[in-house]
């Protein structure tokens, strides 16, 4: 069935178009009373994620109230290690734990290499989705890279620091890529069953990418990241690796079609390290607290920064939980608008 | 009094030197036992800040036990907000807390331009520590740089993403700016009351840099480091701002004469960013969990990156909580022997 709106496709296709697409990280959730709404009817976060109906309507819910160009899969990339064996809990105001943690090789005998079937709440959420939306937008499937991945398996939450995390790859770099070569497999088979439900481009989340050296970063992190957009060919890639401004140049080189920059990374320069790519972002989330006029005003310095092609217009990062609404669909207007009239 | 281990100056200097110098962030505290049992026989952090002979005491312990060239004197970057005007509580294991914070115009009026008297316990603690170090080391006087001093007066606590403080820059700019040259006038008045009191060499720690654009950082940060760089004239200036990668280049123009590198800045690309400073850095702190072949291994690399001379090693971070001791001594030598052996 051919899509309604294919202007994200297209552009990532690098044609000419009308208009640049603008979608939100974070978009699905947090921000909408719709949203809160459904997930206060629960007992909590993973109940939602784990519910492919729900999830599905959360979904969908963006596209309906803040006309944004895709929708984006409602769930959470800690799903991967909860397949692979590790289960973690949301903790309400203060974010995933883990009640285990890899620390030795021992550890590893409890994990496995997840099947796609182990998600199967979010392979069916898109399927709900894909029937539901109808062709009216492209839905973007995810998951986290490898390494953010394992920061969270070997730490056991969010850290400033990571550094347990970081430590092992000091202290046990025999383990550690053991580890994040499962972690890998187990991305891979999730992302081919999303595809197979019918997500039209996937984004692979490295959240945790600011936090290593450059020199780990192509030892720990990029390979990994590389064998996922080898393996997947049925549908375009992005890749979004918060502060890994020094990694630019490599992810040029990278299978991937798309490369998201946050709100630190200058567009010109990130212009000419991937040259080769359609860039999505990088409007600072903070910027959404200020005045219409101000929105107005950043968007349009956006937009002239990135130029009328080859770009998504996004984020630098996931909106902020208490944005208002109203002042998204303000900036998701706007850029449709202004990147029209700027052609 | 001349120095006994000038060693810091002369590097600083950009005099050929017979080693590497070295000390570490966050020396001062909490790795060491015997500054726990210090801090322990008090209510709480800053009772230890604002006792000049006690912080005079755990300013000298790494000295002793660490065998740095350095000592930094042990006080907090939130003593000048105190002293503004707007107090703050160490709350244990969670950071500092700000019971009211700046949200209007109306909220400046109950804050003042600091004098050093306002921070006399630390002016103190150095006059204390310079009498007992009796010229063994030079000592490092520092504060916060203007742009992380404001995110926690604004935000009011630690924060992943310091959206309040961020928020403050599109939404009252004006605002923003009248704080910001408040607290730099505090800063300079603080500066350099320690310089009087007798510290060797100021540095300025810009712990909140990373999360600006660019552009912002150029608005709201360089502009206030500046002032201080070229306020205080007396002794040589560090100017540290983790994360800033895109602002090295500005930083080779500022009046200072070292600037700090975390780990995550690659070296060579550092020295001709920043071509006419001494640089300072740039070991990951998680390195220290490593086995002392490891150790080795990484401080030889660290070396060979940043060449003989125009280099203070030290971390790219503040040394993390739970690293043992005899890592950071083994660290200390290590640069020590190497250093010479490879001149």
């Amino acid at each position: 069935m051919p899509l309604e709106n294919d202007l994200l496709l297209r552009t990532i296709r690098k044609e000419k178009t009308e208009r640049t697409p603008v979608w939100l990280m974070r978009q699905a959730g947090r921000i909408l009373p719709e949203y809160r709404s459904v997930r206060n009817s629960l007992s909590g976060f993973k109940e939602l994620v784990e519910t492919p109906e729900l999830a599905a309507e959360v979904t969908i819910q963006p596209v309906d109230i803040l006309n944004v160009d895709a929708a984006i899969i409602f769930s959470d990339i800690l799903v991967i290690p909860e397949a692979m064996g590790l289960s973690y809990e949301m903790v309400e105001k203060k974010g995933p734990w883990f009640p285990e943690t890899i620390k030795t090789k021992a550890d590893l005998t409890h994990l496995h290499v997840a099947e796609a079937e182990d998600v199967s709440y979010t392979i069916r959420a898109i399927e709900v989705t894909k029937k539901e939306l109808n062709g009216r937008v492209p839905i973007i499937g995810f998951a986290g890279a490898p390494w953010t991945i394992f920061a969270y398996m070997v730490e056991g939450s969010g850290s400033k620091t990571f550094s347990k995390a970081r430590a092992l790859l000091y202290t046990d770099p025999v383990l550690t890529h053991k580890l994040l070569q499962m972690i890998t497999e187990s991305t891979v088979n999730y992302l081919m069953g999303q595809v197979n439900a019918g997500v039209n481009v996937v984004q692979v989340f490295d959240s945790w990418a600011g936090i290593l050296s450059p020199y780990q970063y192509e030892e720990f992190s990029l390979p990994y990241i590389s064998q996922i957009c080898d393996a997947i060919q049925e549908v375009p890639k992005t890749v979004f690796a918060k502060d890994a401004y020094f990694a630019r140049a490599s992810f040029n080189k990278l299978d991937c079609h798309t490369v998201g920059l946050d709100w630190c990374m200058d567009v010109q320069e990130s212009r000419e390290l991937i040259p080769d790519k359609v860039l999505q972002g990088n409007f600072d989330p903070c910027a959404l607290y200020g005045s219409e006029e101000e929105i107005a005003h950043n968007v349009k310095t956006m937009l002239k920064a990135f130029g009328p092609f080859h770009h998504i217009a996004n984020l630098g990062h996931g909106v902020y939980p208490d944005t208002d609404p109203e002042k998204v669909k303000f900036f998701v207007q706007t850029v449709k608008e202004m990147s029209q009239n700027l052609r």
